[in-house]
């Protein structure tokens, strides 16, 4: 018997009949002796329909009012899944954020899970029950709810794995796992059946939607295995098929081929560059420009200062696209003037991508090889990052899906060939 | 200033407009300086569509999910209309039932208030904001959610009046008052100013669908004064003129006038009767055929038990027509055999017509003056119950408008006629 955490998105919760769906699977698990957690999403396009009626009467309405709102998504389905577990004989019942309690911080739309209480949940799963906890949602200290913001509910299912100490924390989405890069843009991409934690956590960051971020450093923090797999089959496939389906973000190195040096390619379209010119190069100039933008909680991703020409440097730096008005705006009325810099130029038709893989560390070459592999494409090179495990670069994003199907091809992901097989592995 | 509570229903709550609209209302309140807690039902339909989901995926649901489910309508809407305060920069804030906490018991589905504590509501407003208080439910003693039945918004703003030892609550609502009866049925019904407690309650409880039976009994209990009044006046429709339309619900008879004999003609189609013929007359026998009816929950309004005649005796009930077949199916089965009736008769097609009126405590002849009326119109009277300010009777269902405007003009209760005009005192 293992203690397993599923979560299920709103996709596989958007209709009666798929709640049904996911109440057969829940029940096949709990029949077989597993003690079972579910954690689902709402049900596809009512969280959407919730924030649009907030916007409809007010532009900015109020964080803690929109989690009120917010959270009563993941309240109605998850009582829906109940209803339909006890209609198929299976005993359920489901509980809110507040109920379990997941505490959060105060950030209301972004709260971050501080504590898990488990003591009610595993009572209920003693007592032979499926526990329904819903996704996406806490409560504050001062009793009011909080949301984690979107994609929260896969954070919520790896946190409640971890209260639990789950065997495994099971992901069901609309993809059946994680690929080396995403399949519409490269038709080879093949799945893996194995990721390391580290590479999920760079694909994550980097723009692979398959996985929100902080249920990756989640899962990380308190080693819960997590399992990435569809929704769409079968809901009575055999357990025994369906527990080794998917990807597994595993903890144990040793499972990886030695020989893949990259794992994947991941990329983001969600990118805009700024570049102030001439600015005089003294101590402090980096945080002169990039604390006014921290402060109006604008997040900076690559940061780029050239070297010093006669007393003057380039410095440039990259944020969400959707930070971009706002950016230009605090460069030209504020930071700017303050720093005395030549010129602003501003850029929102850049992208990133990057190369993922643990055989990075012990494999000299990689990065260089992936510069040669964009030049031959002819592809210009604006910014580059790197890490112990990945290296991002800044380009044109015209020349996205060129490179992104370039560099798979170029360290050997694509399918029907040694490498990429050998990623099953 | 005074501390007012506010309820609006669900059709006042129907769209992002209205809720607009009812937060102009509520803000002009507190701009007056009163306090203001207002409890609105949830969107007109949504409530219904949430159930649906449920009765889609079970014919039979589970109360405790239930709740979970139903209960999210009121907090999607709470939350909606401190946004439009917000807006109109009015502070405000929004509670669940478990968050003030309404406590109630554990009758899933149909919960009853045991004690509200209003001191988290009572500090907000002395912060000088609006409280929003989610109607329709509570939490019980193992912090399950539970909802009070099909019009517990009026319940819950009555008590948390009463909690509050609010000054007045307000019950928003598609129509301006309570009538002398339905105006659908008698054009000439007219709206009272004031209305006694124990009429309302003889009123409400007859099939009157101003106001829920438990609010009014609340509202006695606690000794609140409820307004009825609409919601569909100008919103910013002068506060003086406001506080002074609509029906007041009063504890303080003498602002009646003396000469109003009969108030209100009440009914209800929702009626079903049974007889079991040739019962044999010996003590217990009502209990022993109400007995298993009350057991499975089914409530019995008139019972009526003929003289005996040679040792046998005929024994009527009447019950909600939703339970007709229930009971139909309890009696052949089981309780006709038992008790050895000779016959079961049913009848699914009869209604309840009720004269309500305080004045009838103090004025003999008021029911013969009824049953003459009834007469005169050749409608035969199946059943009659009378208290101490009401008499009902049971009849053919193809009469009820009839019967209820005849009664409507008998009673002088028909507009522009003395006793009409003195019921406006």
């Amino acid at each position: 018997m293992s203690l397993i955490v599923q979560k299920y998105g709103g996709t596989s919760m958007g209709s009666v009949e798929r709640i049904k769906n996911v109440a057969r699977r829940v029940a096949k698990w709990h029949a077989a002796g597993h003690q079972v957690v579910v954690v689902p999403s709402a049900m596809a396009g009512e969280t959407n329909r919730l924030l649009g009626l907030a916007k409809e009467i007010s532009a900015n309405p109020d964080g803690r009012e929109l989690d009120q709102l917010a959270a009563t998504g993941e309240q109605a389905s998850s009582a829906l899944l109940a209803i339909a577990l006890q209609t198929l004989g299976t005993p359920a019942r489901s509980y809110t954020g507040w109920q379990v309690p997941v505490r959060t911080d105060s950030s209301f739309t972004k709260a971050r899970i501080n504590s898990i209480d488990g003591s009610r949940v595993q009572a209920d799963l003693d007592a032979g029950r499926v526990v329904i906890v819903t996704g996406f949602q806490g409560i504050d200290d001062d009793g009011n709810i909080t949301t984690l913001g979107r994609g929260g509910s896969d954070t919520s299912a790896v946190a409640v794995a971890a209260a639990l100490k789950a065997d495994e924390c099971l992901i069901f989405t609309d993809v059946d796992g994680v690929y080396t890069t995403d399949p519409r843009i490269v038709p080879e991409a093949r799945r893996m059946n194995v990721i390391s934690f580290e590479e999920m956590l760079e694909m994550a960051s980097l723009g692979s939607k398959v996985l929100q971020i902080r249920s990756v450093e989640f899962a990380g923090k308190y080693r819960v295995p997590v399992r990435v797999l569809s929704s769409l089959t079968d809901p009575m496939i055999p357990l025994e098929e369906e527990m080794s389906s998917g990807t597994l973000i595993t903890f144990e190195e040793d499972q990886k081929m030695e020989h893949a040096v990259v794992s994947g390619i991941a990329f983001s379209r969600d990118e805009a560059k700024f570049t102030l010119l001439s600015v005089p190069d003294k101590p402090g100039v980096a945080y002169s420009i990039l604390g006014p933008v921290a402060a109006a909680n604008i997040d900076v991703d690559m940061i780029l200062q050239n070297q010093s020409v006669e007393g003057t440097t380039d410095f440039s730096f990259t944020v969400n696209r959707n930070d971009f008005a706002r950016t230009l705006e605090l460069l030209k009325n504020q930071v700017g003037p303050a720093v005395g810099a030549e010129e602003i130029v501003a850029d929102d038709k850049v992208c990133k991508v990057s190369i993922v893989g643990i055989g990075m560390r012990s494999h000299v070459g990689v990065a260089s090889r992936m510069f040669r592999t964009l030049a031959e494409e002819g592809i210009n090179i604006q910014m580059i990052s790197t890490s112990e495990i990945k290296t991002s670069v800044v380009i044109d994003d015209k020349y996205m899906e060129l490179a992104v199907r370039a560099l798979h091809r170029a360290f050997g992901l694509d399918a029907e060939t040694p490498a990429a097989d050998a990623q099953q592995g």
